[in-house]
């Protein structure tokens, strides 16, 4: 029987970076998958359907969630955005190691349903520092800021609620820490159990 | 307020290299503190008192456990090991990391009184690299040998009570991993309180 994969859950607020971790991530570690989510929003310049979302219309996206075939959704300004769950169960049971890249209400519908995820959550360094990040980004509207700024504060006070904190300072330093989070998660006790059988 | 330290408790059979991987860890981690057990056990030839151990005689141990004076302690082959905790303690207040390197029974003690502790578990990559270890290091008779393997059989079965299993096939890479869980253990969100209020 094959190990099950780990499953890693990213997320964070808006302007932490957690996308630009999670790429650079997926540089280090070729042998995390990322699971595609879907959504209802329309492309950012640059993104690929399929690739970086399923881009979905408002329709298709209620009769998937009809039929039950997302692990999480959830409406995130007028949008909605989801992951489905066959990829992702298909995957671990593989084992393969899948990595998330959710937003926080999503995230917190994943431990409810996977206890075993390993919940991280991206934080930027300041306030000021997120701050300046949204502003710098330039792909959104002021009043879409303020609105993700004032959001920010609210999803701070989840973060407790995750298995780790990691500070994206630098991207470098971020991802090494989620590499060392991986490292310790595959030491737990229940990923041996062939090794301490042996010695009976 | 200072940051409350890590007590990270190194623990293992006779023979899996636990020592030796606690070395090289203090060696690549300088802020780590080494806690110095007591034993009522001779010294082996190289082992300095007060530096390897304090070694005492069988009445001052005695009086020391009547006293409370241990966090943990155990007989093991017919000696006594303990921790003094007044050392333990005012380290992790002062924030300082602290390394136990104890017995099984020892590390389940320290569990119960420090629920936060973070118990890894040094096991040998298999049962037939255990015995060659332990016949090659000479220092013990083939009886104490043969007493040595039998209890690993026994103590390998207490490892899913730990919260890490660090197999050491390599004393390098299991200093490494053993890093990745300090990393991670750094990373749980009671350690970002200041951070996380911040925004509020």
């Amino acid at each position: 029987m094959k190990k099950r994969g780990l499953l890693l859950v990213l997320s964070g607020p808006s302007g932490a970076g957690k996308g630009t971790v999670c790429r650079a991530l997926l540089k280090n570690e070729p042998s995390l998958r990322l699971s595609v989510s879907a959504t209802t929003r329309p492309p950012r310049p640059g993104e690929v359907d399929n690739v970086d979302y399923f881009f979905l219309d408002s329709e298709i996206f209620n009769k998937m969630i009809k039929d039950g075939e997302f692990l999480e959704y959830a409406q995130v300004y007028n949008n909605y955005y989801g992951t489905p769950q066959p990829f992702v169960e298909e995957s671990l049971k593989e084992g393969h190691d899948i990595i998330l890249e959710i937003d926080i209400q999503g995230a917190l519908q994943v431990k409810e349903k996977y206890p075993e995820a390993v919940l991280i959550f991206i934080a930027p360094p300041s306030k000021f520092d997120l701050k300046k990040r949204l502003f710098s980004r330039g792909a959104d509207a002021r009043e879409v800021i303020e609105k993700r700024l004032h959001c920010a504060s609210d999803e701070m006070k989840l973060a407790d609620r995750y298995d780790y904190i990691v500070v994206n300072d630098q991207v470098i330093r971020a991802v090494e820490r989620i590499r060392s989070i991986i490292i310790a998660e595959k030491s737990r006790p229940h990923n041996f159990k062939r090794l301490l059988n042996s010695f009976n």
